[in-house]
């Protein structure tokens, strides 16, 4: 009731996508479709237009006022005289109806769509992301959904980490059972845990040695003793559609004395930027202050022989219904609020010495941050 | 190099976007990232505006001419004295030193980018899907990784037949060692089954009785004996990014005689249009010969109760890197063509008998089509 009143303000929106893929559309509808569907929030009503293969699903779960027949309206026009309907005759239509002429969008509406409607006198506007802001700001049950796929990578990171120590070494590499434990041995290991607790992980890392020098290197082939491995495990729960987000590094056998200062700088550096962590911080500020303090430590960032080194992708990004989302903890940083769920993650990469990677995932709050991740950090395994 | 040749009449392209769910952009470039990048194709040269994150891995892996850094851009143009740098600022600097006006975009291409771009002086065109008209001919590489993912779909659909095959009915329910068989139990041993295999089973659909009615209900609880349970199961190998396509439907224990002559009437429709399956053959006429043969045998199709019922989607799809891609076998059919890979999934669906639903994938050839499909059709499970 009382979010009515507030939305009654806002600006008339649509969208136009599906919302397998469009997490904006996922969220203002909680109804999730492989193919793109007509989203239109105006006068405060939320509407959905639907083909007849989702019209009824639609009724029975979509978070919105009205569910209207696609192909109702496509009859419609068709018995006006329209040869052949397209999705903006209908969106049309249903605007005429309700008298509205101007629209906000994302920047990412399709063009072909915007341009179609501009021809027909509507005014479009743009938002930037996020489009809905409030999606940033979670409420107590998405926090639980987070931190539910949060326990389901825990435990997969921990299966591979005990592998790990039951693991030998046998000229250099590691082998378990007799086979030698490749990157893609552990990601099936951490994938098929995630499954068992109903979250997909798509892209794991397990990256060791100079691979992991590229973050995002998924890794592959037989990893090796006594260099740094970097695990990064972010499932998708497939029931609420929230993600997780969490990376280790381990040395499997002794780490080199140049490895074990990178990663006490990294660890550093994170407890730091976590400790900085609270409502109203600025993002840009905590990042800034990450690459000082590797700086000060002497770990230049830039190109070195032709490659990217040192710490070159952002400290942290918002968790949500997507991977990466609002607000950013890097060189485009903006303040953080209560109720944001950020991942604090920064590393260093040189592949002379190695990768580091750590990273947990934190709420916002308003003198600090709660952190939503129960894992330890344990650098070298025996 | 033939293909360069070729390429040299073709327009000049430009994608914004990001790769994991932009499937397009993923076919030009074979580069995965989750988030937005710059692609261009500029006489026939194929670029990549990638960021410092991406850029080494792009240059490794990505299937294109050239990789640009977008950081020397950014920064080569702060010297110009632009002081807050946007990615039109840096697509405008790549095409001034191509002496590029005109592009072309998907119809999905952002609105926002393009109006900036327009305001810039840029002439956009739009391209309908397939955006890239290639991309629905499959290579024999490509088909042979549809192939693979299909036979995980196969082991993993066996898994649950075997399973209901094993079971016993108690109470008109389904149970197998002591415990109900539920919905959510099949699709997890198939998610797992498929897991193992390297395929990501994500909405796999295990839905009985009324449930099934809704054709993308993925069902839940407790499976009953005697009534007709859908099971579609569309998963993507992580690898390849090819997917796979397939349903069954089946009854454990007996089928009444009006859900007897539903299947058969299904499966005959079904084994009618793939006949019906060669290049050239018009998918509208396909799909119109279903609904009339299910029309003939008393099936009607539309509003019933206030509820879709009957045969009210497409009767195929294309299969690829999309789980929904070019061509259409339905109300907005296209010509086949040699080398397209389609789904055949005629269905009827009516709340008083139950759902029925037969998948196979095909590959069309110029006389006809091979079944990339190679499991039974059994309906009853003893």
């Amino acid at each position: 009731m009382v979010a009515s009143l507030i939305m009654s303000t806002e600006p008339d929106v649509l969208l136009i996508a599906a919302s397998e893929t469009d997490s904006n559309l996922y969220y203002a509808t909680r109804f999730l479709a492989p193919d793109s569907f007509i989203f239109f929030r105006v006068k405060s009503e939320k509407i959905l237009l639907m083909s007849d293969l989702e019209v009824d699903r639609a009724r029975a779960t979509a978070t919105v006022d009205t569910v209207l027949s696609y192909s109702e309206y496509e009859a419609r026009l068709k018995r006006t005289g329209v040869a052949s309907v397209t999705a903006v005759d209908v969106v049309d239509a249903v605007l005429k109806e309700r008298g509205v002429t101007r629209l906000q969008v994302p920047e990412n509406f399709g063009f072909e769509h915007a341009r179609r409607l501009q021809a027909r006198g509507y005014e479009l506007s743009t938002k930037r992301e996020p489009f809905f802001e409030e999606r940033a700001i979670k409420t107590n049950e998405e926090v639980a959904a987070i931190e539910a796929a949060q326990r389901a990578v825990e435990a997969a990171v921990q299966r591979a980490l005990d592998l790990l120590r039951e693991a030998t070494v046998r000229g250099g590499v590691i082998v378990h059972e007799g086979e030698p434990v490749t990157s893609e041995r552990i990601k099936k290991l951490i994938n098929m845990t995630l499954m068992e607790q109903d979250c997909v992980g798509q892209h794991t890392i397990i990256a060791g040695g100079v691979q992991a020098c590229d973050p995002h290197n998924e890794g592959s082939g037989p990893l090796k003793a006594n260099e740094s491995i970097v695990m990064d495990v972010f499932p998708r729960n497939t029931t609420t559609r929230y993600f997780a987000d969490m990376s280790r590094t381990v040395v499997k056998g002794k780490a080199r004395p140049e490895m074990k200062r990178l990663y006490e700088t990294v660890l550093s550096a994170q407890e730091e930027a976590i400790a900085s962590v609270r409502d109203g911080a600025d993002g840009q500020k905590i990042h800034a202050r990450v690459l000082e303090r590797f700086e000060r430590a002497g770990y230049q960032t830039g190109l070195i022989n032709g490659r990217m080194q040192g710490f070159f992708h952002g400290t942290g990004h918002g968790v949500g219904i997507d991977i990466h989302e609002a607000p950013r903890i890097g060189k485009s940083g903006s303040p953080l609020q209560t109720g944001h769920v950020v991942t604090v993650e920064p590393g260093l990469y040189y592949p002379d010495i190695g990768a580091v990677r750590i990273e947990d995932m934190v709420l916002v709050t308003p003198d600090g941050c709660r952190n939503l991740t129960q894992f330890p950090k344990v650098f070298e395994i025996d």
